[in-house]
């Protein structure tokens, strides 16, 4: 499926409260879905507790596998953010105040308001590059192919836009998806002949509930859109022989 | 933080489909409460694609680091479902029709019912123990450490209950949380110095927007309530001393 013009991504959410089922991740989702847009491949989601040893190794481990790394969590002002210390000393890079970050939050709070706590959150590598905050002033910051963002969601979607132009993407990859009326194991068989002859698309089987009713959506994914209609029109050919009814699709 | 007696899991949640962000994946938190009412504590999660090579190596990572392993996806019949046939290579056993798996299903279907595509959902490590599946009949499995669960959620939990007495727990983890009427870097500080005198309880601070009005949850995590009650009147007396508002505490 790996062809050389694909990029890759991984993803770090780092947290107890991922951890221990009080939070449901949603970054990942949110991430996975712009960085589609750009033609980038999430290939791996690692979950890990607030624990500098954990952070820095699997940082590590994925800067290297990875074409780019997005953290998410652990940049605030609290005892338990220590992501940026962490990530500092990834890059044997000094943690303290960033000049820039500190102007920003400076600026951003009123006279007397940008107090220890706060100041703490200018605080990262030193020689990091910033990544703007339209919601709440801190910024994120990013070293090299190390991207790191802040845990709550809609903060982080809104700091996505200032990432945009810095990340060099591939082919989008495009999505089409059928809802049918039928059950995996009716089309099973079918549906495997037809990914044997699109080595290049893939082709996900999901069976949903709505409205009471069992259905199966099937996902193509793919960067050549010929491809994707000839795959696409392969699972209609059968889907009609068969007589399954098709829900709605895109 | 770590003491002899706490016991650990790590979930192994496979799909494309999570990784390409069309599904937020619940069952990371699912299991996770349900592992800590157990007094089990996850300490890791890895989502990863439908790659068999990628699933038998994180599989046996993931058995020998921790003392249970969790897996959610791809037990179902289609020819993304690569689950049962890859982590039946971790444990060199014989993947093919699960005698009692492949009776269970026999009878859950009518007659005529229990096609070929219907009895790849028998097909498992020969030799594994079932985990029954009170919603839609296809049982789980487990061998030695590794559970093997679906993916959707709803069929996911309602095999739980089968697994509950196959477990040696630890101590529950019992929680306790504070929601404030402030923000994180006003109590910054202080929770640092709290968090310091309690070195087995885990103190998380997650800021929240609820109608419109800016809070910060303190979660506190434990084994032992005499401690949590007195980690959290600790909190409660700089709360005070600081006038802010406690909105609401369990």
């Amino acid at each position: 499926m790996k062809n050389k013009k694909e990029i890759f991504a991984g993803i770090v959410i780092i947290g107890n409260e991922i951890l221990s089922g009080r939070t449901v991740d949603t970054n990942t989702s949110t991430l996975s879905i712009w960085l589609n847009s750009l033609g980038i491949k999430v290939q791996e989601v690692k979950t890990i507790p607030d624990i500098e040893k954990t952070i820095i190794t699997t940082v590590n481990e994925f800067r290297k596998r990875f074409d780019y790394v997005f953290t998410s969590g652990g940049i605030g002002p609290t005892h338990d953010d220590i992501t940026s210390a962490s990530v500092s000393k990834v890059f044997n890079m000094e943690y303290g105040p960033h000049k820039e970050a500190y102007k920003i939050l400076e600026s951003y709070y009123k006279p007397g308001e940008f107090t220890e706590g706060r100041q703490k959150m200018a605080h990262m590598p030193m020689k990091a590059n910033l990544i703007l905050n339209p919601s709440s002033g801190a910024p994120g910051f990013y070293v090299e192919n190390v991207f790191c963002l802040p845990g709550v969601p809609s903060i982080l979607k809104s700091m996505l836009g200032d990432i945009n132009n810095k990340l060099i993407g591939g082919q989008p990859i495009l999505t089409n998806t059928l809802n049918l009326r039928t059950v995996e194991s009716e089309i099973a068989k079918n549906l495997s002949n037809v990914q044997d002859n699109f080595n290049d698309i893939d082709i996900g089987s999901y069976p949903f509930f709505k409205a009471g009713k069992l259905g199966v959506s099937i996902v193509l994914r793919g960067t050549d859109q010929t491809k994707l209609n000839n795959c696409k029109s392969e699972i209609i050919a059968f889907v009609k022989e068969k007589k399954i009814e098709i829900v709605d699709r895109d």
